[in-house]
């Protein structure tokens, strides 16, 4: 293997003390640049960190920073120390696949948001299995309360009047400040716009990229919520499939007439639970790039993550401006705050903060306070370490469980990462009869073929844990594998 | 003046015990309805209270609070105890009507909400003269405070999970009995959905109604934020002229191709301050019926009203299920709580709920608890009291600086109701040229020409008193006189 030679580091990594840009994301994005633009290549070995710091001029901190993120991220391999290279293969993720079953079963479309109704009788969603739900009952109740109360003695005229439609500038810089630390996502304060969940995104999203007769690709199978908010503004929907590497980039490549934009779930695809793969994400990028197209990443739970490695936002990797990348605290604290987020590029702000204002004018002051208290303040970031470790327990309950009860009526697909585990049905097994079932039974979960506008859906079931205590989900896991049972009786009597 | 005989007003109230409807409002509606319906005509006796009760063999109470109502509305004239007759002419506004003026100026279209963003040196919109702006500064924040703080702590899962995109039931029911009282609006809790503010509503409100090459009649002038709303469905945007009863209903049924909606604010038209006679409503509503049409009622800030009596809504007078009302808290609370409401015909619930859903899935569950027992408990009830001795007091202050300092300039023209006064300026006078100056001097204020979309403008001012003392809102008329006569001696030299 060819040591990555001194010279030729030193003119990738220009280190700018006066540029206002930390130095430890100076020498990361050089490194990422040279990696995904071929200047750097798989096998190549980098310099260790004492000598990186000592020719760039810098102290070994910066350096050493940089290198756990693209160790973190899989740009690079081996341990700090010891030899590190780039990565052979960019970092792809392991995935457990399994080849996908083609049942004759076609799917009518349905146009439902993910944060589906809960039914009268699922009043918050509590049932076991709930896809997309957090362990509401582990939030630190106490301490947002006493913000909250906090918050709410200290409203002042000003904080009670019309605010402004980008958000508490403290909130925009809290969130600026989490999703480039923990998604690479490029941002300043003045790029994020605070907005009321999701689904408000994707309308305002509709808003201000689409017009009617406009054409805009969605992931099959993909989220319904983004269908028929993408859908609003008049906007032609085409569907391309999904394999186990994200969306299929030849499919989206080969569509006619042109593609206005496309919509991707690139760290987390919703509903299969696959990680786009680090050369669809460039090749993304750059048929973006050409065709003068915008890609709007919905990255609404990639905080968690348990299998193999995290990828940074696909936000992160574009140079040109292409990505509007949208998240929701929804998922990370809890669905009734109403809260989410947009990072723009600069040349879209002034038309999406209009689009904002004319959607809703602005978010409740009184919760944008709190939440930017919430994550300054430390409060957040230790919710989500706990929640990584309460969730990994959650998963193998309900992994376990399935093994024990269900294993010969479903196959897990996909556990690698959110709040839900992908499962595939036997062929010919109604899904969707089965979740009409589970209700009867006290349990939610989604059908996988609901997710499929137009082509043959697999029939599977998603399994929600992040809602349910690792008893609970034992409890229900039995539940469900005596339902399959029966039906599978009563099938076969 | 012919008595109404007895048996002739017995067949119109047909009473029924065991109809769930109170006997107040069964002799309420069905006064109204005869007296619209011309089954009794203006100038006829009614029976006194002690007759009509014994000879409804109800007890006397019932039927004082529904002569109350209607005399409170202007269906009734004269004194409770002394004689009391059918209004000869229906509820018409006193309006201190003037002639429309017709400078030469064309407005160019603007498309802004009624909320339109604050500078980012008038942060919550805290300047003089701001328009639709509340008295922040008398808000009973530590009730307020208490109450959320008391929810906050009060938060279980099921409270933080999903909840019901039609909003919390006990707080529909709070809105319910609210605009059942204050505003004639016939309504159960089933028939209110909770959303995030006006200008949601009126998106929401486009997405049911219209759909692309629709045509829909706008007030002119009227509210820039309902004209961007209600076109993001692709509908067509018809202007109809405002006079002193309201929109020109000569001038609507004129219009072909035929209208699918319209949108109004008769009890208090934005800008002009006027409201729609009750021949115009009836009007109205006949047309909506015969056409298969909508009407939509934005009711924004008719809960104060200062010198004719105020006609109950629009919604309360339609037996046919045609008009969608909205309402909003954030001129009678605050604006940074982003809430408003909708009361839907009975036909339009489902899809006006998948609607909202679709749109932002629900508002925040903890303000909508807070509100609920805002209501609930007195404190609105009483806040509304409070503010309106407190608005006279500020219009007042308002009305006697612009006659001292600003009367070669300016005329007022309306000063009826609501948060705001609306002056007229003298021909050839640039109202935006005005408000540009205004902002120089810390002052806010809106053109009236901005309200225009197609037709000659008027030009004017609209000044805001709600959110600023007497004081202020005194020293800031000096400001404008100076301004003014400024501007006056700049143009004669």
């Amino acid at each position: 293997m060819k040591l990555a030679s001194s010279p030729q580091l030193l003119a990738l990594l220009p280190i700018d003390r006066t540029a206002g840009v930390a130095l430890h994301r100076q020498i990361y994005n050089g490194f990422r640049r040279a990696i995904l633009g071929g200047m750097l290549r798989g096998g190549q070995r980098v310099p260790s960190t004492r000598t990186l710091a000592a020719e760039l001029e810098v102290s070994r901190l910066p350096v050493l920073t940089a290198y756990e993120q693209l160790l973190h991220e899989g740009y690079l391999t081996g341990r700090v120390g010891s030899g590190t290279f780039v990565s052979a293969v960019l970092p792809d993720q392991a995935l457990r696949a399994t080849p996908l079953g083609r049942p004759g079963k076609v799917a009518t479309p349905k146009a439902q948001p993910r944060a589906k109704r809960a039914p009268a009788h699922d009043e918050g969603g509590l049932r076991p299995f709930r896809v997309s739900q957090p362990a509401l009952d582990q939030f630190p109740r106490a301490e947002w309360a006493r913000l909250v109360a906090r918050h709410a003695r200290a409203l002042t005229p000003r904080l009670m009047g019309y605010g402004d439609p980008a958000g508490v500038e403290a909130l925009r810089a809290a969130i600026a400040e989490h999703v480039r630390t923990a998604r690479a996502v490029r941002c300043e304060a003045d790029d994020v716009i605070v907005v009321s969940g999701s689904q408000a995104a994707l309308r305002i999203c509709a808003s201000v990229l689409l017009t009617a007769g406009d054409r805009v690709a969605l992931e099959e199978p993909g989220y319904p919520g983004a269908r028929s908010a993408l859908g609003t503004s008049g906007a032609e929907i085409v569907s391309v499939v999904v394999d186990d590497d994200g969306i299929d980039i030849e499919e989206l490549l080969g569509v006619r007439p042109k593609l206005r934009a496309a919509y991707v779930t690139p760290s987390h695809q919703y509903p299969l639970g696959v990680s786009m793969s680090a050369t669809r994400r460039i090749a993304l990028i750059q048929w973006a790039q050409r065709n003068g197209a915008w890609l709007i990443e919905d990255d609404y739970d990639s905080e968690y993550r348990y299998v193999s490695r995290p990828l940074g936002a696909l936000q992160g990797m574009d140079e040109n401006g292409r990505v509007v990348y949208m998240g929701t605290f929804s998922k990370v604290l809890f669905p009734a705050l109403r809260m989410g987020y947009l990072v723009v590029p600069p040349a879209l702000r002034k038309d999406f903060i209009q689009a904002r204002e004319a959607f809703d004018i602005f978010s409740p002051t009184l919760y944008q306070l709190v939440l930017a208290d919430f994550l300054r303040n430390g409060y957040f970031a230790r919710h989500l370490r706990r929640m990584r470790t309460l969730y990994i327990r959650r998963r193998s309950a309900l992994l376990r469980g399935l093994a024990q009860h269900c294993a010969e009526h479903l196959e897990v697909v996909n556990a690698d990462a959110g709040l839900h585990v992908v499962t595939q049905l036997r062929r010919g097994v109604n899904d969707v009869t089965i979740v009409k079932h589970m209700a009867e039974r006290g349990l939610a979960g989604t059908a996988l073929s609901e997710c499929y506008a137009e082509r043959h859906a697999r029939s599977g079931l998603l399994l929600g844990f992040g809602g349910s205590s690792e008893r609970v989900l034992l409890h229900a896991t039995r539940t469900l594998g005596s339902l399959l049972d029966e039906m599978d009786q009563a099938r076969s009597d």
